[in-house]
């Protein structure tokens, strides 16, 4: 695409546009989207009147502007995101009907464990998880299920660290680290107690394609000191169905 | 943006591009990218690449381009979209495992019903809705309520037609349409047997924020001759909850 004078292709602003609504910033003014994008007032105005000419931005009754619903609709429609995740919903539903506690699927993106689903009952616990959103691989259950089947360059490089520290329970040393990877790999499964947030347990395993290779994991959010075996043995399933929903077992 | 030769924008070529993938279409080459959205080669070429180096679309093994992660994640984690489905979902997780069928979300969106979330179990029977597919709104269960509710413009111009047939039942005279909406405000609800597909009875009713306007059609898929009251009476106890849930009710 053409760019502007200062290098940067439509595509880049574009995105730096899209970039700045997040969970919690869902409407903006258009000043506040040049600003928070780093564009020019006048450019800022320009891209955000054809994003909404497009329907990929919508206009509230107070002129601000929100992520349009063609935009979710073309993301969505043809998505390997929603493939999985259809794929998987009616076994997570099983799993938080039997286990009553929030039900999450989540795959590896740039170095991070992204949310594509998120099933919770009106009385589960505390959770820090969102749909589109993401949490560190190091310090989720979901996480270390796919760091430790992850390619062996990019656990070098998590491992390389920084290792950030989310609670006082998240796996901050290297080598403590290397070691949980290892034990997840041998027991298929993860128990993280604490490690993302203080009052939960996190207990995930890995969703696998027809060669092997881990493609997702499923997870469930425990109160901190609740007994883990049954929602492993819950979500083992849950992964096994959803594989073969997926054509990768018979 | 910059606007081609021919006097589009970046933006238009941007969603000429998006639109080329279906839920049937989710893998294209660039070749065929560029043909479908209308573009030269060397356009689509170049507009492909910018979208793929920053992950709005992605490349697989045999260099077919998909929509990419980060678009889905950059979509959905602000949107309206997923706001209103993470309220309905447990309520409508509720309605299907006590109806046992297909349970869906629909808005409206450009005079037709756009589904936000489907529900099924294994065992539910035929259904030809998808997340994020629309059906029109004169055919579809969901659509009946969400135009019922309309703005008045929106009505007469569905009303002036045209009203393709989808199958012998749906209603193509505007006349009987006209008497059918009429039904939908007085009884809030509809029963849509065979209209949009033979073998299956849409029932929806209609989810409305705290000035009464309906943001948002509930409906169960049922086969054609299934009892539709049992149905009726979860899908208003789940609209009601979603209501409460989205702060528009005590």
């Amino acid at each position: 695409m053409a760019n502007s004078p200062s290098g940067d292709s439509v595509t880049d602003r574009l995105v730096r546009i899209l970039e700045t609504f997040t969970p919690t910033r869902t409407a903006q003014t258009t000043a506040d989207i040049g600003r928070r994008a780093g564009l020019p007032s006048s450019s800022a105005h320009r891209i955000v009147n054809e994003l909404v000419d497009a329907g990929l931005l919508e206009r509230d009754d107070e002129r601000r502007v929100r992520v349009g619903m063609r935009l979710w609709e073309l993301a969505t429609r043809s998505s390997h995101a929603l493939r999985l995740r259809q794929a998987a919903l009616p076994y997570m539903e099983r799993v938080q009907q039997r286990v009553r506690e929030h039900t999450q699927l989540a795959i590896l993106e740039h170095d991070e464990a992204l949310f594509l689903e998120r099933l919770s009952a009106p009385d589960s616990g505390a959770n820090i998880t969102r749909v589109a959103g993401r949490l560190p691989v190091h310090a989720s259950s979901s996480g270390l299920v796919l760091l430790a089947f992850a390619p062996h360059d990019l656990q070098e490089r998590v491992l390389a660290g920084p290792l950030p520290r989310v609670t006082p329970e998240t796996i901050v040393d290297p080598t403590a680290l290397r070691r949980t990877l290892a034990e997840v790999r041998t027991l298929g499964r993860v128990i993280a107690p604490g490690y993302v947030d203080e009052v939960s347990t996190g207990v995930a395993v890995p969703v696998r394609d027809e060669t092997g290779a881990v493609i997702a994991a499923l997870s469930v959010v425990l109160p901190r000191d609740a007994e883990t075996q049954f929602a492993l043995v819950e979500l083992h399933r849950a992964a096994r169905d959803t594989e073969r929903a997926l054509g990768y077992r018979r």
